[in-house]
């Protein structure tokens, strides 16, 4: 065993040099990083402090010590992307420190779900509003009102195309995705015999 | 390798008496039986030839012969029911035929779909009749007729439950499960000016 280690120290670049073995490197420390869709439409900086080993001048010694890792995140970036801060974890002795990688995930966000590049808002209107017509508000991610007009008979799978209105684009920020403007029909409890026969002759004749 | 196999047909049971090894048999011969919903209602025979290799008089040879097994299916069996015929595969010297097992297919069926001991029907309906009520006729899977009134309001997400109709319970196929109704909600593609006023008192004053 003892001269198969003196084989290796032979063989690896550093393992001569610095110590009793090659410099070895941990996997990396994967780290999530919530993001609110309001911080992926326009993009921001997250700071994040870290505390992390680092070696003293003797070069064997090591002390913790707190550090900034600042993250610029772009207009558009995805759930799932990775974002690596090489070599960032822990210093010591005979190891190269290990990379910290963040990986983004979307917070819930109370109006829109995103979907790609497109944002679903789903909005409950009354049975009559479906069927005659209406006017549905909307607050974008830039704070802008949105007054969209419903022409169209809602039906329960209607969705309206609301197009340059969604996440902006990773390429081109300029541009966006689209807004999916679902419905959620509210039916009538209950109707009295005059309303039903109102709704017959409306619908079924 | 002579001499372990030698070891072997000492130690096992047959091995020593009728050939060269010991009785093997393998693993189970696995086919789908494709069953109506009808059959799986009422219960039926299911009869299935098949062509297995039989053992002649001399212990050594062996013949094709065609073969009926007899499956008697029971009211409320459910998909995935396995039935094994033990030992019904091919005979040969020195070989345990294998089982052969089939395994209960549901059939598409073209009005029912099963869930469990319950049957859903999915009818379609304008939103007039949805509103003001309507009846339903369904054919039952054993030829009776049911003529189901509706008067509640039905909204997408509406269900009639219709006690009794639906599958034989296994444990007791005097029992049965439910029928669903489910609907599917046929909105007006158009309205005049005239429909949307009527429309308007009848369910937004």
């Amino acid at each position: 065993e003892f001269f198969d280690k003196a084989g290796l120290e032979l063989i690896l670049p550093f393992g001569g040099l610095r110590g009793r073995g090659a410099m070895k490197q941990d996997p990396p420390v994967v780290r999530d990083l919530h993001l609110s869709l309001e911080d992926l439409f326009h993009g921001c900086t997250k700071k994040i402090k870290i505390s992390r080993r680092v070696l003293n001048e003797d070069g064997q010694t090591s002390t913790m010590r707190d550090k900034i890792l600042s993250i610029e995140v772009q207009p558009g970036w995805q759930q799932g992307t990775r974002i690596t801060f090489e070599r960032e974890g822990d210093q010591g002795p005979n190891i190269i420190p290990s990379d910290i990688t963040f990986v983004v995930q979307e917070k819930l966000h109370p109006r829109f779900k995103r979907v790609d590049d497109n944002l679903i808002y789903v909005t409950t209107i009354p049975l009559g509003k479906a069927l005659t017509g209406c006017r549905v508000d909307v607050q974008t991610l830039d704070g802008r009102l949105l007054n969209i007009p419903i022409n169209d008979i809602v039906d329960p799978k209607y969705c309206k195309v609301v197009p340059g209105e969604g996440m902006p684009l990773l390429q081109d920020p300029r541009r966006k995705g689209d807004l999916l403007l679902c419905f959620n029909i509210c039916f009538p409890k209950n109707l009295t015999p005059e309303k039903k026969l109102l709704l017959k002759r409306a619908l079924l004749s």
